[in-house]
């Protein structure tokens, strides 16, 4: 029987072990995926401290990868109702089994909410297969949605990666407006791409706080209008510098992207009146924040928007939008760094520092 | 000169005091308004506190009033341009120069965030002349909008008083649905107004959460399916309940009508997740409150919503509203307590604790 | 083999027929349905008169229906995953196989335009085995999404039927606000049920122009505010009664229930400039209609919506709506008339004539 | 007294004369503003054949107009409350009067529908005074809004002229979306507009159906993905190029911008069911249209939006992108061809056969 090696977290805490596991046998409508790319991002950093719920370690890491069909059994259909064919270079949708089926599917049209969902590389464990990116071969479970990336960059996309969909999500749902000034909080990859598609839907200037000084360069090579080191600067004067960015008035919209809880409160201070603030960088507890519900919301008539996760509609038009060289082209200033299975423990590090904007694990390297 | 009774607070703290004023002269297109009924709402509680910043003491309360034009001179016409007579029942919106010529007007179409904006009876004071309800004579300046209360029954309509348009605007920016499970925090004036707009809205259920119990049983006599009191439960039992009340799941909406921090948090965790939430009991700063991003918000995919103030539509539909025997009906349910002007004190006592539902001062009694 | 009697179309044209049918095997997670319920609607008169395309004659008419769950074979779970036991009375969603995998069902998030998209009694044909209502039997294929009846009034929710589902969509796809003035086209079943549910989101006044006279009597039990007998006027003197009731201005938004190519343009006419128009009396091709799109549209600034078909979500919350006495009480005005199977050619000239409002076929009769 | 030379409409159908006119006193709060460019736009050229309604004949056409302000007297602020200095080079609103006092304005929030609105150069009339850019001195009467075109390039301010705000309204009420395919009909000055602002809401690809070829060159310039000459296609070939280029489903949404009647139907069977088809091309009447509500409208379940005019949020956006060097590049690649007030006539036949894309009047040439 053929082997597969992986690179896997034993348990909360411990560190990434590479293990050669046996190659699965198919059942019906699934697919063996041969594993070219996949990411390492903040959330598994915090999957091998343990800080997130429900994951049943062991488990394989890796949630948006790429890869060629190496054996495919029975229909796997893309979106039109293609047969993809064996050899073909695909990406998948990571998020699994939403179920169509229940009250959030069905009657409150909220599927990231699903509560049958599951995610590969995060909640789907070792016992449940080769269900994670970081490892030569990945199992395609029945239902798992793939979509060719014939025409598609894929150093690109995966510089996007699953922070692609999630600030797509986020920009989409924050609806930044023709000519707004949005302010993004956080310039991990997340931050980043929040940078871009607001520029993308018609913001006139989009201003950053974050940190490290190469990832604020980044942003502003992006087309960001300022950046803020986080780092350097206390609340108050991050307030009044975004206040001098926007004629007194603080930002229309603002999308908080950073995983520190009191960003939340920071971002509602530095939105103007009746404007919009969207939170998507609290996807992990990282503890409670204070705010004053007179002063920072109600008085404000501020919208602060909750952002969960994706939908296939998400991840289906990024990848699109990385077919076309212009729309992709901003993604290209993201520097990738690659490491193979033996230094997942690095790449882990080197996220959790901020060194990398975006890791990758090569499997076959 | 004519002489005009009104109860004025003298200065922050102190107790309200009647006093003998000077008629004013009639400015171009401006009219003198005979007092019928002015309102007592929590608002004047925190006045005479002085809790509000920016009030102009001494001032008249008094904002939202109904009476009869005394005096005309000039031009006062109604939204389709008739002119009003002398002698006709009127109300009119309390909110005054709202300027239709800043930003927040044209550009971002937030006109209850307008800085010019000023408020009868909360941001004129009695410098600015007879400008609050609990007169004899309200002296209505060039550019109020008044509409006509012909077939209105002034009763019904001041048992809804500020806070029918109030409400009004709260469960429209939530966006009940038909079907929806609505959930309303806090049972004063806006609670039960919004309890009553929510299933105008086509909400299948209202759920309650207020006290004293007096006002529940008005929730339940307004088609409430269920309430709880607040002071005899707490926060973890509170959270059992509307579960029970909801599969499970939490209520689809939650509207905060209550004054207190920590209701804003309980709103979050007691909605749905992919639900909303919408804060309109925070006018007053009552301090700080606490909650965890992670698990309150983003991982609920909640839409969190501060509501400011109403405009002129809220406010014109909500007196429509009055003129349909059907449509007012709920708002007959609301005892009214009358206070003449003499009797301010008392009335703002009896608001404060909760014993009137809707206190109403009668200045020409 | 036990036998099975059903009505059906032999061919586009033909008079209904009743054939003896076999019982059909059950295969895994499907069920047999005894029906008790089912309905005639102006989709029944089309399909008999053969005007709708793609449909696989013969047939057996019948999609909203009642009925008692027969044999179960397998998983048929209820929304909240509790599964069904024989001998509960359910309702079930008559479209099945909305995809979940197409570009309209996941990019677009258009459900009712997914291409798989088939409707038992309509699209489903006898080739398909016991696919529609007017039988004693129905067969579930797996994966028909049912919804149990315990606590609801059968009758009521059949006086309803598929226009239920079809008028809410449509009143909301509408978003009719607190306070508007709505004007319904059309006195049929969708009419009267879209009536019930302008006033159940807030409307202040519905207007219902339709016929004949006894179902405008419905209209105004309903708590419509004025009715217009279509047969007895033009259109210049229903646009100059519209006129009148709205202050000169139109109505905020008009919905069309019609079937009536040139309801579609009056519709326009009849709507205030900003106003909205929703178009869901255009389910079968009656043929062309000519307006003036400088008039009738841009320069009134209308929204012109059309509306197709219904999801999960419309239904489900049709039925819990079912469940509360007050929110179903509307739907116990409009008179229903029963025929057995023997006589579903009279029931259909009685829709076709408007003498029925509502025409239930009753299988076990 | 100074004199005035304007180039003014004598009557309809009556070629353009230049006439000597007294310089008018300056009433408080006005202003006079020494124009610079001014430009000539379709509504023009209907101006002057006499097929607009309402229009106060003799006039002085040129609404949208850039200049130094000569005299100012008494106020005249800016959005921000700055007051205005004379010698500022400045464009305003051309709509003036929006009354903010009627039904449409304060209730329906419709102001582009407020009855009391005026448009320089269009429903002002000679009779109002120097009320239109075709002339060396225009007259801001009180309450006219403008703007301060400082950093601002005027030309490529006017290469966007009226089609600013116009085409910037259409585009974010027909709510493009990140990944769309956008159709636009129409290749003239709101059509071109509409290609630059539908890429930049983020529309992955843009159609253009247009002519004369020259136009169509400038769309692809502008980053449309491909044009077809509507005048060598039919209807039939224009489907099927549309269909080709989206994968048989038809555009996202489709924004009419031609002047044709017959446009309006074609555009909705050019869009994808649940799209969204948008009118800004029927500012004239051009006459009646034919369509089938069953297969256009309903079936498709479409959605249709008349837009109409601008308000300043559109027109203090657009202002605010031509700022901004990148923002405003598109403009740069539409040529102006220049006339001084003695070739108006010229000027009208340019832009009425297409040979001009866009038309300035250079009244102190």
């Amino acid at each position: 029987m053929a082997k597969v090696l992986a690179a896997l977290i034993p348990e909360p805490g411990a560190a990434v072990e590479v293990r050669e596991l046996p190659e699965p046998e198919l059942e019906p409508d699934s697919a063996l995926l041969e594993v070219e790319l996949s990411e390492v991002c903040g959330t598994d950093v915090y999957l091998q401290e343990g800080r997130l719920t429900g994951v049943p370690y062991p488990l394989i890491p890796g949630h948006v990868s790429v890869g060629r069909l190496g054996k495919i059994r029975g229909r796997l259909p893309d979106i039109s109702g293609r047969p993809f064919k064996e050899g073909e270079r695909v990406t998948f949708l990571d998020v699994h089994r939403t179920c169509n089926a229940c009250w959030y599917c069905l009657v409150a049209g909220a599927t990231t909410r699903c509560p049958q969902r599951k995610v590969y590389g995060i909640t789907y464990g070792l016992s449940d297969g080769l269900a994670g990116g970081w490892a030569q071969k990945l199992y395609l479970r029945p239902g798992t949605r793939c979509i060719s990336l014939e025409g598609v960059n894929s150093e690109r996309f995966m510089a996007g990666g699953c922070a692609l969909p999630t600030a797509l999500h986020a920009v989409e749902r924050a609806e930044v407006a023709i000519g707004d000034t949005a302010l993004v909080l956080g310039s991990g990859p997340v931050g980043l791409s929040a940078v871009i598609f607001s520029l993308m839907r018609g913001a006139l200037r989009v201003l950053c706080i974050g940190a490290p000084p190469h990832r604020l360069e980044v942003a502003m090579r992006l087309g960001a209008a300022a950046t803020l080191d986080v780092e350097t600067t206390d609340e108050s004067a991050r307030r009044e510098w975004v206040l001098a960015q926007t004629e007194g008035r603080g930002a229309d919209v603002t999308i908080e992207a950073t995983g520190a809880p009191a960003a939340v409160v920071e971002a509602m201070r530095y939105t103007r009146d009746a404007g919009c603030v969207l939170i998507v960088g609290q996807y992990t507890d990282h503890g409670p924040a204070t705010f004053n519900p007179h002063l920072d919301l109600n008085r404000k008539h501020l919208d602060v928007r909750g952002c969960w996760g994706s939908d296939f509609s998400h991840f289906y038009r990024g990848v699109q939008l990385m077919r076309d060289p212009t729309r992709s082209e901003p993604w290209s200033h993201l520097r990738l760094a690659r490491y193979d299975l033996s230094r997942a423990n690095e790449a882990l590090a080197d996220v959790a520092s901020g060194r990398a904007i975006k890791a990758l694990i090569t499997p076959q390297a």
